[in-house]
Formats: structure tokens, C-alpha cells, sequence
């Protein structure tokens, strides 16, 4: 059993929610805007296909102009080798006999493989799997203020990068980091300290990879840099139109949903739940915006109901039977809740892509 | 590209992380000391799927006693009637032409399909359709105090059951609810009501289905109740036994996570994030407990990352490429991630089952 999959010319109103859909315009102009902002700033792009896990689209983001693509996963970057894709850098510590192999036949695989390491542990698995095989490149990972994974200063980095180096299995390919957002004179920072340690030892750092779509757009305040990584931009959410990263009206991405119960006059109850929305906040305290009913607050989600408090909305109140777009605060792990995606232009369907990525967890 | 599946006889310490896995023992306890206490009160007991998503394991539920079963979704009934099922109760409201068809072909293959309806326009959008096809069971989904859907108060309910009885394509089926935790006399009362109303008329009210495994343990509570409903309590999860209905050693499901880095003395990293654990709290103000260091806390999750803080472990502390399990917060979220599930019995696969209705979400 699968859900009956939408056809091309299907109009969006006519498809069974819940269910998200994707303007191409918007997609489009998302991919645009930012790979324009780069090139202008003479940065490479890589663009994160975490967002969408869909080859298509990363597609059409290389061809726009983008240098390469990021993975979070060895199995996400094997659906992305299959698709054609050479140039992928995988941003996770890879560690364990299971996941070293699969690494090493993708490394045969494909010319541009790239990982990260941010301990002696992960460095020391990495050479003695790939010892005798083709070398893999392996970036430092660096923690400039994210708080999540990384060496914690430059001089870390720099004693890393020598045990990279010192190992004739792995190729040292540079620093990277997902910072904090809005601190670019730390990363910045960061990336000069590490690479003048390394000059006194003659060690390159050809790659500096910075990220992240709040520091999309600020991405030319850390020179030092030569490639920028982001994904949500391509779809966009609600959290990163309040961020001020783009508009409401660049939001790609709605879930369709239908109401249907309105047990009291203020209550109306939407098919759309956790298991449609997921449970991601990002800072909200309500589950999505419903663009019909701006005022209209989603309290809570159930798995297959979201309960909405109307008492707010003038005028005209939703009806059991009418459908509503929501702007998800989320947009990367709504994509991964679904088998396919539906992409339209002006409410009518365009093609349906395999959300091929999803569910390949490591 | 689909993840490699798991064998009958592998050690779950050899499986890849992250990955959700089901204790056999646990399991079976959790299906027997429920069924246990609905056979005691002599209270039909019918297992809500969305928890496990899995005909195999409603029909171990079955086996040990339930009456029938009950989904969220007409896809979800679609999956468990392929699989022989026929007493299927679907606690939604269904409208529009599209589920409307579904729903018709699917009560045209099973004996004892079952809808809910809490508004005339639901009802009126099932009696046009039924009308000169097989009869639908329809129940009236009442608001006892939840706060989702459902009619608000006993004579509602008896106003829409009466439009049902009306229907020449409708039979009543009687009422359901799913209750505010704690509120027994509240769902006794409303039940009560009803039932003295419609009698007037001569209208018989069969079942009276009563929900929810916050409230199973005082299902006895509600005598009017003929059953009862409750999908959770297979799995048990965090918030079920913070809540008191389990233990912590009848939490079924683990997800098995590596340490990826320790950047600083307080800090670990897994590999399970948002895309496995999901985002829901239900009250806690963090992301899972972990078995072998309870007093770690996950502070955070991103997509692929949890950010767990040590600083209140005393003693030893995880190290890079130790592998722990966590109890997640909610259970029925993370069943919906995963294509497959793997059952172990004191760590040896068992066998693995598709989560068969996973990602069928409407």
C-alpha cells in the first residue's frame, strides 16, 4: 500500500490532505537569490540537501551554480552518487566498522568525497580503515560558538589537521564549521588562527567551509572563507522568514490540510498533526502559520489533528470542509515525514518527485 | 537505495545507529498486563495502531484478546484490512469526495468498519455518499472534556445521533471519546446522558468507546464504557511512565545512538536528532532519557545531532564511539520515521516488520 501518487496537470485543491506542496517560482527564486548573492561575493555554494533529500533539486541548484553538495549521512550521500553527483562533503563524524565501509566503497566511487573529524578518535578509525585504500580528504570541524560538534580552538585544529596529515590514508581538505548565527568575526577569527599555525608548519587549508542559512547572507563578512553551506533556504519556513532571511511570500513549502471539525466557535480542528507538521518549535510557541487565518494560532498538535484557536480571527471563520495553506515553522523535517513531494506553479501540479533520501537514517 | 535490513540473529550492538529497537519481553508484558485488566473489568479492549503501525503486532494484540482495532486514517484501515482485519474502528472525521471513495471501497471489503462523526456536515457528507451502497457504521465523537473534537455537550451528541438513525446509509454505532486524563465521572456522565436522551426516542446506543492510554488504568471507571482504546501503552514511552501508567522497564522501545564527539569535558554528541527522536517534549523540557546515564540531559536536538549535557554525571562519562539507548519521549512519532522495526530478545534480533501504514498520512 501507497498513497495514490498526484499527476502532472492535477490541481492542487484536488489532492487528499494532509499534504506539503512546493511552488516552483518560489523554489526557484530561492535558488536564485542566494546562488546570486554568492556569486556575486565570488564564494562557493554547497548547498545542504538535508531540506529537500531529493536529486532533482539538487540539480537544479549545481546548475545555478552551486560547486558541490553537503550531506549530513554516508546513506543520503550514496542516493545523491547515484544521481551523478561527484563533489559531496559529508559534515558527521564517521565512526564504526559499519559505517567505515560504506564510506570506503563510496569513496571508490565518486572523485569529490569529503568528511569531517573533530577528534583523534574518529581521526584514528578514519586512517586505519582507509590505510590501503584510496585516500579519503577529511576536514576539521571546528566549534566557533555553534555549541554542537568541533574542536574548540585553533590550536586544537591545527593539532588535528597534523595528525591528518601525518596519516597517509587521509588527505587534510580544510576547516569547517556551523556557527552561531550573526558571528562572523568568529569564525572568521577561527579560520586565521588555525591556517597561521598550519603556515609554520607548511600545512595548505584549501577548503574553509562555513554555514548555515541564518548566515546566509552575511556570509561575505568572513573572507577567509571559500565555500558557504546552506539548505533550508530552498524551501524556506516560517522561522526563517521571522529571522528575516526572506519573506513570508518566499515560502515555498505549504501543507495543504483540511478543517475538519469546528466543535466550538472559537475551535477549529485541522488533519494536519505531528505526524504532517512535526513538533518543531524553532522559538514559536504555536505548530505553523495558516495563511487564509494569519490570526488563526495553532496550540497543539496530536499525530493527525491540530487544534486551532480562532478566538483572535475576525470576520470570517474556517468552515468543516475548507481548505487552508499552513507555512511550516520547519521545513526540513516536514520532508522527512513524506514519500514524495508535489511541486506546482500557480496550483497546478508540475511533477512529483521520491523524497529519495528520507528515511535513510545514517 | 533502501538501508540494509537487520537479520534474525544479529547482536543489536552490531546495528547501525541511530535505529529504534523493540524489546520481545517488554512488549508481550505491556499486550498482557493490559489485556489482563480489560478481561478483569470485562472491557472490550481495542488497540490503536498508530503507535506501532505494524499488522503483526495488533495481531499479537488480538491474539491476547482485543475485540478489533482501531486507526487514525482510512490509508492506515486500507494496510490492516490487507491484512485480514475486519473490526476496524477509524476515530476521524472523513469529508471530501476523494476519502469518501476510499472509505466506501474499503467498507465494501471488511465486516466492521467504523467512522466518527462530530458536526452534521460530516454526517450529511457520508449519508449522500452511502446512499445506495453498503451501510457505514457511523459513532458520535463527543468532547467530554479533551478539548479536540467532538460535540460539546450530551444533547449535541443525541441531536447528531439521531440524524445518523435518520440516514437510510448510516447505522449508529453509538459514542466515543477521547478524554482529558483523570476525568472519568465527566465521560461517565456525558455517556449517561446521551444514552437517557436517545432512549426517549428508542434509539440504542451498542458501544460506548472510551480512549486513551493515559486513562487505561481507570477504564473501570467509566462503567457505561462497553471499550476501551489505547495504542501507546504496547511501546510505553518517557511520558507514560513519568505519568505513572509504567515503569521505565516497560518502556518496549529503545533508539540506539553513538557517541560522535565530546568536544568538551560537559559535552556529548549522538547521532540521533530530530530525524529520530523528533521534536516532541509532552512536558519535559528535554529530548529522551539515556538508560546508562540517566544523569545526562539532551539539551538539544538538530536534525542528525543531540546535544547532551554532562555536567550531573558523576563518575564515568560516555566516550567517543560508546553506544547508549534512549527512551524517547513519545513513541508513536518515532514508529513513524522508521521504513522498518527491529525486535530483539536480550539483544538478539528477533525478526524486523515494515511499519507498514508509516507515512500513509491521510
Amino acid at each position: 500500500m501507497t498513497l495514490p501518487r498526484p499527476q502532472i496537470g492535477d490541481t492542487i485543491q484536488s489532492l487528499s490532505t494532509p499534504l506539503p506542496v512546493i511552488d516552483e517560482d518560489r523554489l526557484a527564486g530561492n535558488i536564485k537569490r542566494v546562488q546570486d548573492y554568492m556569486s556575486a561575493h565570488n564564494l562557493a555554494f554547497r548547498p545542504h540537501i538535508k531540506t529537500h533529500k531529493i536529486p532533482a533539486l539538487a540539480r537544479q541548484q549545481v546548475e545555478a551554480g552551486a560547486s558541490g553538495i553537503n550531506c549530513q549521512k554516508i546513506t543520503e550521500a550514496e542516493v545523491f552518487a547515484d544521481a551523478g553527483f561527484e563533489d559531496i562533503l559529508i559534515t558527521f563524524n564517521i565512526l564504526g566498522a559499519d559505517k567505515l565501509a560504506r564510506l570506503a566503497a563510496l569513496n571508490e566511487r565518486i572523485s569529490g568525497l569529503k568528511v569531517v573529524a573533530d577528534s583523534i578518535v574518529t581521526v584514528t578509525g578514519l586512517a586505519a580503515y582507509f590505510a590501503g585504500r584510496k585516500p579519503l580528504t577529511v576536514l576539521v570541524e571546528c566549534d566557533t560558538g555553534g555549541g554542537r560538534c568541533g574542536v574548540q580552538t585553533p590550536d586544537e585544529a591545527a593539532a588535528l589537521a597534523r595528525g591528518i596529515v601525518a596519516s597517509k590514508s587521509l588527505i587534510f581538505g580544510g576547516l569547517m564549521t556551523y556557527p552561531k548565527p550573526h558571528t562572523e568575526a568568529a569564525v572568521e577569527h577561527f579560520f586565521i588562527a588555525t591556517m597561521a599555525y598550519l603556515a609554520v608548519d607548511g600545512i595548505e587549508c584549501p577548503i574553509r567551509s562555513n554555514g548555515g542559512t541564518p548566515s546566509l547572507f552575511s556570509a561575505h563578512l568572513v573572507p577567509t572563507a571559500t565555500e558557504h553551506r546552506a539548505g533550508t533556504y530552498i524551501y524556506n519556513d516560517r522561522s526563517m522568514a521571522r529571522a528575516g532571511h526572506c519573506s513570508l511570500d518566499d515560502c515555498a513549502m505549504h501543507i495543504l490540510a483540511t478543517v475538519v471539525s469546528r466543535p466550538t466557535p472559537e475551535r477549529a480542528i485541522l488533519d494536519a498533526g505531528s505526524k504532517a507538521l512535526t513538533s518543531d518549535l524553532l522559538g514559536f510557541s504555536d505548530y505553523g502559520l495558516i495563511v487564509e487565518y494569519p490570526d488563526a494560532v495553532i496550540t497543539g498538535l496530536s499525530e493527525e489533528h491540530a487544534t486551532v484557536d480562532l478566538s483572535k480571527v475576525e470576520g470570517i471563520r474556517p468552515e468543516i470542509g475548507e481548505r487552508v495553506r499552513i507555512i511550516p515553522n520547519h521545513t526540513c523535517v516536514v520532508s522527512n515525514l513524506f514519500d514524495v513531494m508535489t511541486f506546482h506553479r500557480d496550483g497546478i501540479v508540475t511533477r512529483v518527485e521520491d523524497v529519495a533520501a528520507r528515511g535513510l537514517v545514517w
